[in-house]
């Protein structure tokens, strides 16, 4: 337990330092080169390396519709249910999100407008892994049918037998995508950013990974002729903010759903309750137990850190500073810390609003700024598979109006030709009246 | 003059290819370079780095307020009076791009909040080069004061003087910048986005620069520990589609707009009107003898491209592909093309609207993604200086409500720790009902 008062500066940033997050100069490599082989040789780099590590008897790359209704239809009825379920909130609240367009007379005969498109393809990546992640394409769809896509691309490892787990399969028949490629890893973020024979290229790329994949969409958002992505990755997080009125095994359970992630998980507790504090303790050691997990979640809990404060405020201003991906607040009055609570990518209020809520079906989107990109990230949203521009018509009263106060800042900063390409319209304005 | 219905695919693709844009081994060595020597040295590095490039004789990073004031009190009346007008409309366009928080019940008893928030702390890189640019400092500063950006910093390379341009500093009291340093190039995007004793890092960093500037911040958005950044740079562009009915001189002062910013402009006509394409070339030549910045400009049409289709929409096709930064529209109905368009970052319709009204006084914003970025990035606005999060708050009964379909979910994913925060909430629930 680290008594927060008693720390230096150094100390303090010591308890909230992340993992160091280095990418190797190997892997940076490794990845540069499966870019370039993709960049070159196009499908026939994407089975092989498909080939050699998911699948090595795959066929083709792409799954086709038939393929996936058919594994779409081996979804148990309660897994359905629950997927249905979870989509129509998360439906319900990216529908809410929809932004307006605006448009305003800024001066007389000056209209301003700004406008929402959907971005016209964007590539949906899911990992593979021990078990399949339909959340995950429930996060990254979902949003993309709301925002009205036209194009929408999933990528997916393959198992050994070349296909796709069926809950997958599933919530990519409700989100009507229908272009399924069965790769993974760097080769998929390639071919997808780069665009190859089969798979054309895409506007934006989005989903978890990796350190392949995450350097691989690092890579491609540098490139002009490459993708933009959703946003810079790093361990998954939780910070919870408790004082003594927590219930400790409800805290317990917040910090195991996010050890058991990943090793490199970070769990944090932050109360001004030390007896809490113990309480957890001594529950996360009891459930920790339990769990199939287990070695995954004790790894992570390893680094987990316990930070007593001596008053709630304080223990805001630590979260505040540590700006975590997942806020948990069980306070007494959680609500009431609102106002109060800055950077984080999402935050949970009260004894009834565990993260699982969050990661699966309250609505909200589970990809989330980890790694301190809470203060200048945004949580993924609707917003994000769209792209915003702007429109402006002058009358010719409108040009009369604005056209000095152009002339002179164009003048101003000596742009000749922005300033005349204002007075030959006057100039034009002026000979119609007078003619 | 090209013709685009001659023309292959392969010929195509170079009509509409932008300059290679890569940044030398040896330019990405040296700002990476000056990013270390001023994360080790701080100010003492960033000073060193100003009186050698800008101002020998400079004493301190900080401009202070009444240095500020005393330069703004020396703008001319004239240029104060349209400063006042480009800052009302700007500032208008931008509080209506204000976006609403949002709060949805998505199952009964589990509440979804989408929340926005202005960025903690700004940095606003302004040039420095031959003409002072207020025009950039109100683009960048109005949308932080409408955000309501608790911190803005405002960085500029100071003149021989020690001092910046009455424009700069008139903008800045306008906006209620007081925190200015002295800096620019690689070593001012490294102060902000890093931190030194004087200057506290930002959270993003927005503006335009040179490709030192440029690529420090595309090194600095690459660090965890760095800044965001607005949008990936490229070198200005235009390009103005028109057809029979357009005015020659009108269409060659928007072109000649574009070239005269730098060598590297571009400027595209595309028009289904061989005889206009002839007027528009006789007109560039005529105007561009009249040109302060001939040099430049001249360089610039050099690479300028002439486009003939065969109809107007195959123009707008071409507008399409190419996803212009600057979308001029001077057809008969040009508003009738708007849906039709795609893919630029600012669109000006008609024969009233020049592209130097959208640079100075509109109230659009000028600073828009251009080298194709329309496609996957908006137009800079108020949302880039704001974040979005999320909140929830589940009732006891929204989690019995939902928390069925977390658990199968859960369960389907192989992560116990998930499922039982919910179980173990639900059996309290339920012990406290039974008891």
């Amino acid at each position: 337990m680290l008594n927060w008062n008693t720390l230096s500066d150094a100390e303090r940033r010591d308890a909230l330092a992340r993992p160091v997050m280095k990418n190797s100069v190997t892997l940076k490599q490794t990845v540069s080169e499966i870019l370039a082989d993709v960049e070159h040789r196009g499908d026939e780099a994407v089975l092989d390396y498909t080939r050699r590590f998911d699948c090595p008897t795959l066929p083709a790359l792409r799954l086709s519709v038939e393929q996936r209704d058919a594994l779409a239809a081996q979804v148990s009825q309660d897994v359905e249910e629950a997927i249905n379920t979870a989509f129509a909130n998360i439906k319900a609240f990216h529908e809410a999100q929809m932004p307006q367009d605006i448009q305003l007379t800024t001066t007389p005969g000056v209209v301003c407008e700004q406008r929402f498109v959907a971005l016209e393809a964007v590539g949906l990546y899911i990992p593979g892994g021990s078990a399949p992640l339909p959340s995950t394409a429930l996060m990254l769809g979902v949003p993309a049918v709301v925002a009205n896509v036209p194009r929408k691309v999933l990528c997916t490892p393959p198992g050994k037998d070349g296909l796709i787990a069926p809950e997958i399969a599933f919530v990519a028949k409700r989100c009507g995508i229908e272009e399924i490629y069965l790769c993974g890893g760097a080769q998929a973020i390639a071919a997808m950013a780069l665009g190859t024979d089969s798979i054309a290229q895409v506007d934006k790329i989005f989903g978890p990974g990796n350190s392949f994949v995450t350097e691989a969409k690092q890579q491609v958002s540098q490139r002009a002729d490459g993708a933009a992505i959703d946003m810079p990755a790093g361990p998954s997080e939780v910070l919870v903010l408790a004082d003594g009125e927590a219930n400790p095994a409800f805290v317990a359970s917040d910090l195991l759903s996010q050890a058991e992630h990943g090793a490199d998980s970070q769990a944090i507790l932050v109360s001004n309750s030390e007896s809490l504090i113990d309480a957890v303790k001594a529950e996360v050691d009891t459930q920790l137990a339990q769990l199939s997990r287990n070695a995954i979640a004790v790894a992570a809990m390893d680094n987990a850190r316990y930070i007593l404060t001596t008053s709630l405020n304080e223990a805001v201003a630590v979260s505040n500073a540590y700006a975590p991906e997942h806020l948990i607040v069980q306070t007494e009055d959680a609500r009431g810390l609102l106002p109060v609570l800055k950077n984080a990518g999402s935050v949970f209020l009260g004894a009834w609003s565990p993260e699982s809520a969050g990661d699966y079906a309250s609505g909200t989107n589970h990809v989330l700024p980890t790694y301190g990109y809470a203060k200048n990230y945004s949580s993924l949203g609707l917003l994000d598979f769209m792209r915003r521009y702007t429109v402006q018509e002058l009358s010719p009263q409108g040009l009369q109006n604005l056209g000095p106060a152009i002339m002179t800042l164009a003048a101003a900063e000596g742009l000749d030709a922005h300033e005349k390409a204002v007075a030959l319209r006057m100039q034009a304005l002026k000979d119609n009246q007078d003619g």
